[in-house]
């Protein structure tokens, strides 16, 4: 019988042939930790007095979640870990505003087949490479940075199909919000998610970070796209490497599959206060916003600022807005297109290479009684600042739309 | 008996001719809290039972010490305030992002010959265009905003002259830090320094808005440049009004003076913990800094992002470099001047319009044994993070020196 993605990636990781269900020990191809995760792993290892890191050549440390530093704690906890950094000699060491952890493993680090491992939920992003990514807690992580290896239960293999060409309006945030809609949050926990793209070309890098980003919202341990010529044409161009990406077996094995046509989609937006409260943009149309984000892992890419910029360029923003590319790549990237130009004469404020807003930690947390959209991943009341305001998560291009007008605005208008 | 320009300013504020010494009540031109003071200001008329404001249309508020809000009850400052710039319709309003207070009084409100009092100790920055500037504290500034009338004692007019024109790597900064050397902070208490400069196009705007803002450090109630050709053409460029500004009598009587000549400064920091603890930058050359931050009320001007564009055009930075334009405009000169490229290709994070690091609030906050070089204008103990850590004060070309170094570097080894 053929073998999915998933086993294929876990039996090499396994050193032997898994199947679901089973309790392995696997070798880890790339571990990372952030700066709010990562000062826990280290006093992991210090507790355990054995501070070390098996390969630093596998190891990647950003500064993201407190960076720039917005207090005296969080700049303790850098100086703590640029110690501990110095002490071992991390090579791949990233600075505040080199970016987003999950960016910069998109961008520098992650192959399709290796096992990714980092100290942080979203993990599953570079899924959109071909990895298994999997969110880790600060005890396992520091059990990977020891001895790289950890242990899973091999999850059970769940296919989706992106079939056609997105409808105008619609990115890989409307793909993810429908997966949720249909499965719920938490309603493919213990899945391996694989996604399968029909039409390669039409369903970019860009968009595939945003659905495997969110693959951990619908409970997914991984959400893996199966490698295809957007991928290695991904790497060949972004960093200049030629991978024969592994694909599953023609007669691969998985305990469901859904099938979603992108034609028939539309622009999705979840409610509060839940990822899973999945209303088209449409049935929300005219609701007062007080402020808008637009950045993140899960969509501070180049085609979100690229969709922000085309329907900001239509005049000054209503409701406040922040930009937040997720590196500072992306940000020189969009610097040379002119989306800062654009974005900022349209009174945005732009940075780059801070998660703050996203998860209510600085740089834009929304007060009581404020209506924010976010580009972000997550809604749950208090997540992006008071427990009294509310948040709608929504695509880079609904987000400028409804910063323009300064209410929820269908973005197809602009299109 | 001429009269200062103090005296001609606050006479016509008074109504009748005053001396120094005199106790007298003055009508207020132009009056402005930011939000981290202006709440306090609306709770006191809140308490007193008359939210008004005298006159909309010299009345600004901008956010700026809390912009972006970096934690819930910044957040809910500023709905408080937004609710109550809504429900007396101020026209000046700045949220998150115009800019900086000060820089923007100076961009679009002040004039030479107005009493401006804003509720903030930086007030004293608009002294730049020839204005009689004054931070307030809470209460008085309520008392303001009702009546538009404030009570004071005239202060003693001082006059520091600036013959020549300034040395190579010389900025206003320079300035500001030598007169902290000769006088020490708080040295010229109770005095209105005058400012009267010798070549005007030598000594342009910016650097007289730095000298201005630190009047406040060496203790000056007010810091006013003597309107002259500079402001003029400054205010006629920026604004597009032509005004014909007032200047003391020829015969005018100073309690004292002092002349510099800007042609024999060398470039200067100030030490930790106190910014009258100045050196030459040659003596603290090759001390290592983990931090600089470029920018602030007192140096986040064009000029500044020219001076550090420069320097840092030669290469990446070796310490962390956080860089924030003053304004959104300044941003988008900075923009099409190609500053915020080269300054982020250099490794800086650039944003605008947040005083953030300056005052240690967020976005960039000093560490436990860290050492910074800043541009902003305090130093002591604790004012950019943690009490651990220490700042040195200097001008943006230092600073940007510093960057690319990742030690304290004299900017004339870069001209």
């Amino acid at each position: 019988m053929g073998l999915t993605l998933t086993e294929k990636i876990l039996s090499k990781a396994a050193g032997r042939q898994v199947s679901p269900g089973d309790v392995t020990e696997i070798t880890v191809d790339l571990a990372a930790f952030h700066d709010l995760t990562g000062h826990h792993v280290v006093e992991v290892m210090e507790n355990i007095g054995a501070v070390k890191v098996w390969d630093l050549d596998r190891f990647v440390i950003a500064f993201d979640h407190l960076a720039p530093p917005p207090n005296d704690r969080a700049a303790e906890i850098q100086v703590k870990l640029r110690k501990f950094a110095k002490s071992i000699n991390v090579r791949n060491f990233h600075d505040v505003g080199d970016g987003i952890l999950h960016q910069l493993l998109l961008e520098k680090y992650a192959l399709p087949g290796q096992v990714v491992m980092a100290a942080d939920s979203h993990t599953t992003t570079v899924g959109a490479v071909g990895a298994f990514a999997q969110g880790m807690g600060a005890s396992d992580m520091a059990a990977i940075l020891m001895t790289g290896k950890t242990w899973l239960m091999i999850p059970e293999p769940f296919l989706i199909r992106l079939i056609n060409e997105p409808a105008p309006g619609v990115y890989g945030k409307d793909v993810a919000l429908h997966i949720l809609s249909v499965f719920k949050a938490e309603g493919l926990n213990g899945k391996s998610v694989e996604l399968q793209v029909e039409k390669p070309k039409a369903f970019p890098m860009d968009y595939r970070a945003t659905v495997s980003n969110m693959g951990v919202e619908f409970g997914a341990d991984a959400a893996i796209f199966i490698p295809d010529e957007e991928t290695v044409s991904y790497l060949s161009r972004s960093r200049g490497i030629n991978v024969k990406p592994i694909t599953p077996d023609p007669d691969a094995k998985y305990v469901d599959e859904y099938t979603i046509e992108l034609n028939k989609l539309e622009p999705l937006v979840a409610a509060p206060h839940s990822v899973d409260n999945v209303k088209p943009v449409s049935e929300v149309e005219g609701i007062e916003v007080d402020y808008v984000f637009i950045g993140s892992c899960t969509n501070g890419r180049l085609s979100d600022l690229e969709a922000a910029a085309r329907i900001l360029k239509n005049g000054k923003v209503k409701a406040r807005c922040i930009v937040i590319p997720a590196s500072r790549d992306l940000f020189t990237k969009a610097l040379d297109a002119g989306y800062v130009e654009t974005l900022t004469k349209a009174g945005c404020v732009v940075t780059y290479g801070t998660c703050g807003p996203c998860l209510g930690g600085h740089f834009g947390v929304i007060g009581p009684g404020e209506t924010a959209v976010s580009t972000g991943s997550r809604n749950f009341k208090g997540r992006m600042g008071s427990p009294e305001g509310k948040v709608y998560l929504a695509n880079a291009a609904t987000a400028a739309a409804t910063a323009l007008e300064g209410r929820l605005t269908d973005p197809r208008k602009y299109l």
